[in-house]
């Protein structure tokens, strides 16, 4: 028998996300709805979209250029691409050959991996099929690279202010300071109609939002129980809430991570951890008898543990809800920026802390997996990669726009959703330079992106003149 | 460090395709094609396709519950299951969700993995995905389920006839009786625009055929190559076509099949491989000054090369070729529905024979991998999963239907696409028992399935009752 790879995980972590957005307060109040329907009852602060310049290709490449420059990664050095997204803009060509474009010029076409799809979960299966090559027989030696992209766009209605976009691209391989404690890990996956998008002419889903909250929270329930027994199978010891120093979710509205982590509060009290006080158990003991559907529906249940779960939210969570609540979901995504958050607010203290995460994509698929934080090695450590994020200042330097232009926006982009035979305006003023940007799609549906120039001129040239495809320039 | 499990791969096969077909004799005449078009030219002999009852879901649902009921393999001994597939009926939901129904009724919501996606290369990507799992220190011990799941059809004109529809499912583990040999593996990867699926409102892909013939002959070369140099890296010899028993293709259609493996013997001759014949070198000379892109063009080297490689033909692909050219072009499923083909024509002189796979999805993504047979142990033999397939009587066992029944169903199918609220006629006489079909898509684009039992009533009740979804009844 071959020997596997050891402390398998994330190298390198970049985030990209449009400048634009949109705040809730003023969404809220231009959808007439009541005051702080979406500041404090969804819990969002702002929402970044992308406007008829950019899309899940053009993120993507830009997290995906960004990274492998500021950590000087030669493209060559890349032996497998995955790409988790629920966006869908062509039903076969992978997002992922999309991205070849930049490992082609570097001669590089020796990446395995392609899309991995299933609502807001394919950043997840992406991450853990790119960590489980890195261990495998078939490894060769080199990076693996991990792309969540998506942009979260919903129909006029309650669900639309929980939107966002962005990509996140990760460098995986061994003696990382981010490694996974895999034997704990736990999934619970079924069929179900919460959340998905049959209407395949139409960019929105089609939402059943109490049901889409209910699956989530007994998926919760189901991976947390099984992530307790194999803890403790594996460690002798029961695993409570106190084991670990975060807990992060995929968060499509604020509110549902508080939920969320109320429920797991709520999980350590009838599972009897010790870490419970006698004053939560008596507060929590009428709700004991509940049924696992009515535990869901209780209101009072909801109010009761999230209080008592309070002090523990703002030490194990708060501080990874940054980018999820000025950004907004971002479907695959949005575990990841939670994480990157995490890394932003705490790297100088997070060595040795374990974090457990919770990834849940509609339909449904869900999995609660533990990473653990290590020393790292220059470029791969923790600051780093808060360093290379830049998280501060990319959302400083966001544009606010109305609710009107919002919406005029989206707008504009059902109406290109899956049509042909156009060419963007090109404005690219309110983008970064080394950021890319669709310019063309042609007659025959095929889409051309350029990239911002250091300069702040427009095209570096080198997609742009792709026309045809590499191959088909007999590149 | 962990040590990887030994001899990971594949352990058992099983086959579906719909009982519905069409004559290419037929198709061509109906279609006033030149005769022999579709029968020589592309090299096929009959196409398989689903009608209203059928769907990459049902086809699926069939191929898994049969693989696992007849290797009686517990359902909760499933840890990971993975689809290939780039048949969208839903551009959220993965398909793999819809297979859980078979899973969840025996307490199983544990099982890993969702869709691979990018045209027909996704299969590939799943079997990697699952082996790399077994290989990983994820693993937890349980079987992985790979499912290839397609329904090729196309808009009518030339591409028509190479349609098709199957799924495949392959139960992946340790100690198996096809393994791989992981180290020699090579992909070429690139972006290219030669078939692809950007009306997401249709079924019908865009292709440019004469673009991705190129684009499949060069990813072909570039693979083969790269194989080649590795096995000569690690074995100390150079490789050449003499050092493989059989040849597979992913086959859109089987003329391509045989211009790959004369494309091969080129490439052999190119490298000035010892097992070249002095005749032929003489023959192949004229040809080795051109450019690479002359090289696809010349239809000249086409005709020697596959004149030259024909008596290779016959030993090392001949016997790979009868599912392709019988049921059509599967997309994800095709290639090991040729890998279907040789165990059920050579099962019994397999051991210790190596055979070469080169998978191909448009867009595009290729891999070429190599496997090895070994004895098994029962059930897991090469005989057992040939008798399990049961290939012939399933051929034989067909309904051909004519041309005007077939372009009928596909216009149904065309308005069916991505629409709701209807219900299908539930006639399964044409259906084995324990076929899964489809029996209603309601006003909420939720899709229902009933199971043809075995006494030939219709309806197991188990998934066509599962109206909700499991989470939504509370299961």
């Amino acid at each position: 028998m071959a020997s596997q790879q050891k402390d398998v995980g994330i190298l390198a972590i970049d985030i990209y996300f449009p400048p634009t957005c949109v705040q809730q307060e003023e969404l809220e109040a231009h959808d007439g709805a009541s005051k702080g329907k979406y500041t404090i009852g969804l819990g969002q602060d702002c929402m970044a979209f992308c406007t008829e310049l950019e899309d899940v290709i053009s993120m993507s490449l830009t997290a995906v250029t960004s990274l492998l420059e500021k950590y000087g990664i030669d493209p060559t050095q890349i032996g497998r691409l995955e790409v988790g997204s629920e966006t869908v803009i062509d039903k076969s060509k992978s997002i992922k050959t999309f991205l070849m474009q930049i490992f082609e010029e570097y001669g590089n076409t020796d990446i395995e991996g392609v899309d991995s799809t299933n609502a807001c979960y394919g950043g997840t299966a992406a991450l853990f099929n790119c960590v489980n090559w890195v261990e495998s027989s078939s490894w060769d030696g080199r990076y693996g690279l991990v792309v969540c992209t998506d942009s979260a766009v919903y129909a006029e209605g309650p669900a639309r202010p929980t939107g966002g976009a962005a990509a996140i691209a990760m460098l995986i391989g061994p003696n990382a300071p981010i490694t996974f404690e895999s034997k704990c890990r736990a999934s619970h996956m079924s069929h179900a109609y919460d959340f998905y998008k049959p209407n395949l002419a139409s960019e929105y889903p089609v939402v059943d939002g109490k049901l889409s909250q209910t699956c989530y929270l007994m998926a919760l329930d189901s991976c947390y129980r099984r992530f307790c027994d194999r803890f403790e199978k594996l460690g002798g010891k029961p695993f409570s809430m106190s084991d670990a120093d975060y807990f992060l979710f995929h968060s499509p509205y604020n509110k549902l991570v508080q939920k969320s982590f109320a429920r797991l509060y709520f999980n350590d009290f009838l599972r009897n951890a010790s870490s419970i006080e006698e004053v939560a158990k008596e507060k929590l003991a009428p709700f004991s008898a509940l049924s696992g559907d009515e535990s869901y529906q209780s209101r009072d249940l909801e109010k009761v543990s999230q209080q008592l779960a309070k002090h523990l939210y703002d030490t194990k969570v708060q501080s990874t809800t940054l980018l999820p609540k000025q950004v907004g979901n971002m479907y695959t995504a949005s575990l990841y920026a939670a994480f990157a958050s995490l890394i932003h607010n705490q790297h100088s203290s997070l060595v040795d802390k374990r974090v457990i995460m919770f990834s849940y994509g509609s339909g449904l698929t869900a999995t609660m997996f533990s990473l653990q934080f290590r020393g790292g090695q220059h470029p791969f450590t923790l600051s780093n990669i808060a360093t290379v994020m830049n998280v501060s200042e990319k959302l400083k330097s966001r544009l606010e726009v109305s609710p009107e232009k919002f919406v005029e926006t989206l707008k504009l982009m059902e109406h290109r959703y899956g049509s042909k035979d156009f060419v963007t305006t090109k404005d690219t003023s309110l983008l970064s330079p080394g950021t890319f940007y669709l310019t063309e799609v042609d007659s025959m549906y095929r889409r051309y992106y350029a990239k911002k120039a250091a300069n702040g001129t427009t095209g570096s040239g080198n997609i742009a003149a792709c026309k045809n495809g590499s191959l088909g320039n007999g590149h």
